[in-house]
């Protein structure tokens, strides 16, 4: 399979912040930010395999301001690695004040998909070809993200995890 | 503040999968559990803590096992550790077979919350005092869990998470 | 088929009320308590028969109590009696004071189930076998409900509803 | 307050059956149809008293037949009672087959409400004036209801619900 | 086939309007009542062909009056012409003032239809026959209009639209 | 005010049809296809302007390709034209074919919005200063069709729309 740019999965999804999806401070809820992010990053995934995907995992994620109902939220989703049969999604939730325009940062997180047939079951997907310098750091780092995630899971020992190790090390 | 037990904030949160919820392959959302979880996780932080509480963030979740349309799905979440304003919520989802009645645990995951006022700055919580040799066993690695958050996020040198970097040593 | 305990059956769903489910007086809208209590209901009518459930009626349920947004309700609900095909589900509803965490009864209601198979035939259930003494008074109530129930839907004389009739006398 | 016609009051509903309203035989959810009614009735039970108004009570509902998905379902109401600050509401749920063109009566329920003010009291209502027979026979029947009601409730001895102890004797 | 009336297909949709369908301003989105007449116009132009329908075309819509947070809403929708496989259905968009009681007109569109087999081809419906004097002049509308979309898609050209043409001439 | 080119609100939702929208034909409803062009349409006319804004007109809309369940839909807008205090923006629809990765127009839509202070009242907008050559042309066309939208809402005569009349001369 011809390997394929981040560029090619990059997904765009912007909407507002309805009542609904409020908690008692009217900040948007965190689960419903987890689930937009989810299907933002599952459409990526989709666009880089041409598979039916399932989330596998979801890296940890920090919610660091609030987001007040009425806002509008861009989530951007982008592959940043592909292995045999999973890819890792980069996302980033941008927040925009409506009267002065301005769009900032607010969340950053990692999920990874699976993608499978029609039955269910794993198959193999094109690699990732990164081409920006955030890319190729990204597709790096990926590695270690993809050691922890075996090692939380037991089913690597944190010795073998060669890359992840060298964190903990100088 | 008195402390309180992990069982008071015990939260249990049982629902059937619409099929609203589910993906070409007919079964649940990652997004969607994952939204779930917060619903029930958040309640349990606020049983606890007797405050509105926000997403700090969600620690690595797996999904390990697809959940098909018409399951009956069980969210039980419980709070684990109780630092000075925010707390740790240990979240097991299990899913019920309709004709054995057999249940099985098809996912865990860690979300943290943190207490807040009206104006939505973090207040003081009690703290929590684990009773079964689970429950001091998951309060025992929160600390571990909060070390690697703080050196993900940039925010604590990898070197002086002492517990965590025990992990990788023998 | 064994007889099952009531406790085999209950089911807990413990959920926040969110501000698109209340009226003008931000409370929780009656039709969207209705319908919690059919989920839940529902799950235990399930849990008992192991099969397919359907609403086959609501018996009286009285609102005494408006339950206001932001509020956490649990909806609690047990299978009370078995009849040949059909089960009674008891069903209690509580609301938590966030800042003294008391909880408190807010409504009652009695749903009766039919268990049905693939292609919506009633199929024949387990008995109930009642163990506490509220449980075995609930276990006699339910036929007085039931001859009531067929009473108003004409398909009984009151006259022949010998337990329910008794209510009348002295 | 000047006396209002049942007529004034009537609200039709007609909506189709979604897929995620639906159980694993297709059919609408109980709870779902529940809920519908609730809003219809309400709606009906507003334009007899212009004021705001809460559920009070549901009457036994029988769910005689299933509804599938893909039907069109309408709900009629139409206030059959007034009291001091209270109202009964006859509801009706008719479906259509959508080849033949022709409507059936699916259910039928008795929901009441209360009219409050915007702080939540009862306020007094219109009188109800009923013009044809079967609403005048239906006001009637609401009395015995009413008494009906109070029983269950244990805020009337059975033998001083004179109109309904009728029912039980000769 | 044999021809309808436009009042076999009358379909009435009476709902309130929820916080979770309201903009900033607290009035009901532009777009949940594009969704809402959709849902009635479909039911009606259903009636009409007793058939499965699609929507093909919505006309010019003028949002002239903003509808507020728990206004009752009702939508009426009605066929005014059928054409060979297609229908143009007419809807009227009312409001109600609680405490008046008086309801005004707020919106009006014009929906167009196809009627289409399980395969989602085309097929034939019956004739409408108008009765009052404003069905009649909007069946003869309906022309003019169909000519207009026509002119609009690139499928005709506006010389060839002889009734539309005639409003420009004088 | 100073004047702002068409990207500087280009707006990009993309999201999956859920099987909760769509009819029995497995296709997306048009209605909520309305409802999704409304959302991105009114961001991208609140990124122009700055302000609350609301629907104010929907043009001709028409749905040439149904769009089946599972399908990656994007909705694209981009503000065409700013009036004095209201705007149009032009929709265009994109199916994604999943296997192919092929994506294709499925529709075009124009809305028109107006910007709106706390209380509602319109207010003046940036100017919008068209840069591409498609964006000229819509922008000059944006001018025919607010004279025909004027003509139908009986605002101005026919006679005097001169720019929409020349359409219908040779």
């Amino acid at each position: 399979m011809e390997a394929k740019t981040p560029k090619e999965s990059k997904t765009t999804y912007t909407d507002l912040v309805l009542p609904s999806e409020t908690n008692p401070l009217n900040n948007l809820f965190g689960g419903e930010l987890l689930a937009r992010m989810d299907r933002a990053a599952s459409i990526s995934a989709r666009r880089h395999s041409r598979r039916i995907v399932v989330t596998a995992s979801v890296n940890h994620v920090a919610f660091n301001r609030s987001i007040p109902v009425g806002s509008v939220v861009t989530v951007e989703a982008i592959v940043s690695r592909a292995f045999r049969t999973s890819m890792e999604v980069f996302i980033e939730v941008y927040v925009e004040d409506r009267e002065s325009g301005l769009r900032s940062l607010s969340n950053e997180a990692i999920y990874t998909f699976v993608a499978v047939d029609d039955l269910g079951s794993p198959v193999a997907i094109p690699p990732l070809k990164p081409e920006t310098d955030l890319e190729i750091s990204r597709y790096d780092a990926a590695l270690r993200r993809k050691q922890l995630s075996l090692v939380l899971a037991g089913k690597m020992k944190a010795n073998d995890a060669t890359e992840l190790k060298a964190l903990f090390e100088d």
